[in-house]
């Protein structure tokens, strides 16, 4: 395996270039939260940054690498939060996006990325006709491919959330990130590890899609046959750059059900008042089940998104959930 | 009338006073609102102030002017956001608080300020009781009255978080609060207007309790029958020095409809990322339905609170709103 991998100086190299590009997110607390959880809790709110998720700062740390007169177009397939950033990255740096996007993809984030100035392929669903189309493409025009998460300048500008939170919170005995693809939390570790050597980093997982939970007690990558979990964010497995980091640098990971997902949404709401997409509930759900840190620690949670389908989320359309 | 009216150098004293033990909550803009509205409209994130709401601020500036030796007690009448802000305050005062509180509150909202350390004492339902109540309690034992928003210690209080707004972004056309006992809009209007003479400032009332916007065309206080909203911090009327500061510092009040709020909570849930209070949405539905400035102009809105029952609110439990 030669991918290469990013390090610590990546991740401070990319705050320094994307820190007039993105939004600085807020460090909240709710007395509240910590009263339920006995410990207390800092979030770094990504769900209020630009394109709603953190995807933003990777997105924005590779198009910034790039020269928009030798590379006018980038691409890359993803029907999430990740095609919304970089087509929005895409159009502030004056370049074109294409995002490829399985056909039964959700209206509304069809429509996301197309108000954020993207062309849209569409393909039919699955991993292998995402990639078949993208070679389509390809072969007709010229393109910088931007992996969702499996890229070191994703993985470097993720970083710069945990970089933010740890310079203004420093003490901080825990931190912890939801798992999906691992850019987050392959980041956020190099950020952590190299500012405070001594902390704890605890990725959080849905049981339902804990492919890099069980890579991580395996020691290799392992992929499971059916992923599925309300975290959609959260269902693709983990990379081969992210999972090299997760190992290195994670401490544990712990995983969470569905409907402590549900429950921890709610929360977030009543606590902090803030919208948290499922995804980034994990880790909060995560707190909530004592599975970060002990008694009178001090835990830092990155609430990784907040678009949410308001009609499609359980509370929010009126079921009761506990 | 004497009841003396604070000026714009009280706000200024007051932001000092309190500046270390509030929250210096953020201002927030979505590029989605903007676009629905055409202009630019900027968020002052008091629903994430320590207790839900703008009211820790006038709470804590009264509190800091007391000497815990000499008035060991406040008391107040209010089952909402005053109650449990005074009685926060006085708590991080090292003081006692008494709230009279109708038998007929939420038990979510007695319960809020029971865990905030003060002391409840019941009444019947309706002003006189109250007042009645407040009476006999006083007999026994003395405390200093802390009336939620007729009150120059108050007012001044909740200004500081328009000389914060408009502090951080100076640049606005228009700026707008909620309308209901005149607390936050005498206050801000106060230090907008100290700040920026120039500036327009336009309070926003529901159509069903809008005796503030009456008593403005009328130039003189008016008070309703019966008013009846979902914005249930905005019921009472406006008192004497709020009607005051309203007539010489406010250019304008504009009224918005029941299902305009509900909306207008929805829209910052989903642009946004935050639960706000139907009383903060009201502003909101006023900047969404055009009556707030002109297009091209930039609007500046206090989101004043955030303390949603989450299951008593139209759309969180599911009923569809348009």
């Amino acid at each position: 395996m030669t991918a290469s991998l990013p390090v610590f100086a990546d991740v401070v190299a990319a705050a320094a270039r994307i820190g007039p590009h993105v939004v600085r997110t807020p460090v909240m607390r709710s007395a509240a939260f910590d009263a339920r959880v006995g410990r207390e809790v800092v979030f770094k709110c990504e769900n209020i940054q630009t394109g709603g998720a953190f995807k933003y700062r990777g997105a924005m740390n590779t198009v910034l690498q790039l020269d928009p007169a030798r590379t006018p177009t980038v691409i890359t397939h993803s029907s999430g939060n990740h095609g919304n950033a970089l087509a929005l990255a895409a159009r502030a740096r004056g370049m074109r996006a294409i995002v490829i996007i399985p056909r039964d993809s959700s209206r509304p984030k069809i429509a996301a990325i197309e108000r954020a100035g993207a062309r849209i392929e569409f393909c039919d669903p699955g991993l292998p006709a995402r990639e078949k189309r993208l070679a389509e493409v390809l072969a007709h025009e010229p393109a910088e491919l931007v992996h969702p998460f499996d890229d070191a300048r994703i993985i470097a500008g993720q970083g710069t959330a945990m970089l933010e939170l740890l310079t203004e919170v420093p003490a901080l005995d825990v931190v912890s990130t939801p798992i999906g693809g691992g850019g987050l939390i392959a980041g956020c570790a190099l950020a952590a590890k190299g500012l405070v050597p001594g902390i704890r980093f605890v990725g959080a997982e849905p049981a339902m899609a804990d492919d890099a939970c069980q890579s991580f007690r395996a020691g290799e990558r392992r992929q499971l046959r059916t992923p599925d979990t309300i975290a959609d964010g959260l269902r693709g497995f983990i990379g081969v750059r992210n999972f090299a980091l997760l190992r290195s640098h994670v401490d544990d990971v712990v995983t969470v059900g569905e409907s402590e997902i549900v429950a921890a949404m709610r929360i977030v709401l009543e606590d902090l008042k803030l919208l948290v997409e499922p995804s980034s509930a994990v880790a909060v759900a995560a707190a909530l089940a004592g599975k970060l840190g002990a008694p009178g620690e001090r835990v830092g949670i990155v609430l990784s998104g907040g678009n949410v389908d308001l009609d499609a989320c359980p509370f929010l359309r009126g079921e009761r959930t506990s």
